[in-house]
């Protein structure tokens, strides 16, 4: 395949090892990238080590308020730690990064390296270069259902051709985007949903794992994190996670004090654990045609005081055999593999599948079992 | 995706299987299949379930030998039992199958069936037809390394214009066929080669596997199959598999006479272990950018005296992470799944995302994790 030019919306943790480990392999050049406060653009390649360098604990991020954030237009932090929706491989994700995060005023963020240029208006100014941009990951954070397809409409309205790709992670937000096909259509937009950790590398895995059965009874994912040393960078994570435990939901969780929070997480020993969570890996399978929705589950276990992971991270796919047998495909993750990696390969291997897609004319919609061989 | 009409050349097991089990599911029709003696065409769709009915236990097949088969280019018998090259998930075909197979004459094989018509050249009269098919699986013979890509060229000399694919399992026939690729490309012809379980369904979890790494060490492909029951139709298998067997190759094993092979049976109380067997995964993972083809091992357990299988389908896939550790995911298979199974459903699906590819023009020849995302 020839090289692919792409562009990075959002400089936290996602955005950030999305454009290290493109290094690691040919036909990937990263030409721009931008948080809330800059933006860096060079067409013939950024310098990825000076960018990460620079910006090395300097991610720009805040309160969820001020004049930057009401318009809910500009690129905040991206990083798994100010986004419910950005983080894969299960409950990584906080909604709350302004403790402990280094600021340093009009420096902040991608600012900080020589390559960054300040601007008001970062994502117009990435859309201004898009003719040159084959791909957009887009590392940002989606505390608003809405945000990331309104993102992908300014885009399409400024006839931007090329892959979009998030790696979001609830259900509900699939349907916005199909709501949004026509105009992406139209645009000659690939939109890739999903295409992280899971859903995305697990979603696959289910998908290709399908491929022993004429008939698909159960998909369960379950994820292993160990958060110890993230656990400060991450409080936002929980107290997001612990909207899936039984008696919470998204608002209880939110008006606990952090005091609740230490005292629930006490109660249970540090060990959280999670059934049934809302991940787009329901929707995405169903719309490949592997399974209904309804039999797809997730969940998975968060250790905040170990960083081994207290259970492995697994997809088990059971069905029926043309044969008559019932059966179980597993796929394993290795324990030692963290989020990040499990993330950011796949993430850049559906970003590639969907160039190969736009550039044979495919637009739209494609979640990640779209992309796999699957009969 | 619209609708797919495929042939299938040979109607042996996996050419009969392959019919069977693209019934169960939508966008699929065949309309044409062959065996040397004759074919069965109808551009409306074939009726399977007679055509299955008809030929059970009547596969055209027969002595290496005779006018019908020195040519090489008729399609003889297709199944795993007849074919090293089309058995796989490992070992499960045979050279031989004149023993206690069915033959009615001038009834043979697929003239059993009320659809089928006697022919000198079936090749020939499907290529006649080729205008109205998407898709066409070889599920040939491959004694001779290169009978399938020959039968290719032929398809390419016609202008086809369409998908072929293959469940091939020797390393170097992947050469021949790109020694073809410049005609094939000409034609039109998108050939998928190697898709069935292994290489195949097992190639393309390894590619999916190794998402998580940006340097893979190791592959490792390990199948197991249990042939009690199908031992007397695959002792051509079990003579074939002999050749992987340390101090043997495919010129002694085939000059075992039927005793020597029992006696070496008894000597491992009906258990044969394989390791570093010529499958070509090894060069389809090459291809794809996965490793090294030196990096991957195929082997496995075939036991003759019980259906169990002797151990569990695995792949495993060791590398290092972009953030340098190293591990090991891994793809299992339920010992409950049939070869058939993990044979026929991925030849489907990638026959499936062979004709996507068709579509988009991308001609040439691709392996299993070619039609994968990667980065």
């Amino acid at each position: 395949m020839d090289d692919i030019r792409f562009a990075v919306l959002g400089t936290g943790g996602i955005g950030r090892r999305t454009l290290e480990v493109s290094q690691h392999k040919d036909g990937l050049t990263a030409v721009a990238a931008c948080d809330r406060n800059g933006v860096a653009l060079d067409h013939d390649g950024l310098d990825v080590d000076e960018l990460l360098e620079a910006t090395e604990g300097n991610i720009a991020s805040g309160p969820q308020s001020g004049p930057e954030q009401s318009s809910g237009d500009e690129p905040r932090d991206s990083g798994p730690e100010d986004d419910p929706d950005m983080a894969a491989d299960g409950g990584t994700a906080t909604a709350e990064t302004a403790d402990g995060v280094k600021q340093h005023g009009e420096q902040a963020g991608i600012v900080a390296s020589s390559q960054g240029e300040p601007t008001e208006t970062p994502i117009d100014d990435i859309i201004a270069e898009s003719d040159a941009i084959n791909a957009v990951l887009l590392a940002l954070p989606n505390l608003e259902h809405d945000f990331i397809p309104r993102v992908a409409e300014r885009f399409a309205e400024a006839d931007y051709e090329g892959v979009m790709i998030d790696v979001l992670k609830r259900s509900r937000v699939i349907g916005m985007l199909d709501d949004r096909e026509d105009l992406l259509k139209e645009s000659g937009i690939t939109f890739v949903c999903g295409a992280g950790a899971t859903p995305g590398f697990l979603t696959g895995a289910a998908a290709l794992a399908a491929q022993s059965f004429v008939e698909v009874e159960e998909v369960e994912i379950w994820w292993g994190v160990g958060l110890k040393s993230g656990y400060e960078d991450n409080r936002g994570t929980v107290r997001e996670d612990i909207a899936h435990l039984d008696g919470y939901d998204i608002e209880t969780a939110r008006e606990m004090s952090e005091a609740e929070i230490e005292a629930l997480i006490d109660e249970h020993d540090g060990v959280l654990e999670f059934h049934d969570m809302e991940h787009a890996d329901d929707v995405l399978l169903e719309r490949a045609g592997i399974c209904d929705a309804e039999d797809v589950h997730v969940g998975g276990v968060l250790d905040v005081r170990s960083d081994e992971k207290p259970t492995t991270t697994t997809v088990s796919v059971t069905g029926t055999t043309f044969d008559g047998e019932t059966g179980t495909n597993t796929f394993e993750l290795d324990d030692a593999t963290s989020m990040e990696a499990n993330v950011n390969g796949p993430a850049l291997g559906y970003l590639k599948a969907g160039v190969r897609n736009n550039r044979a004319g495919h637009y739209g919609v494609f979640g990640p079992a779209d992309l796999m061989p699957g009969f």
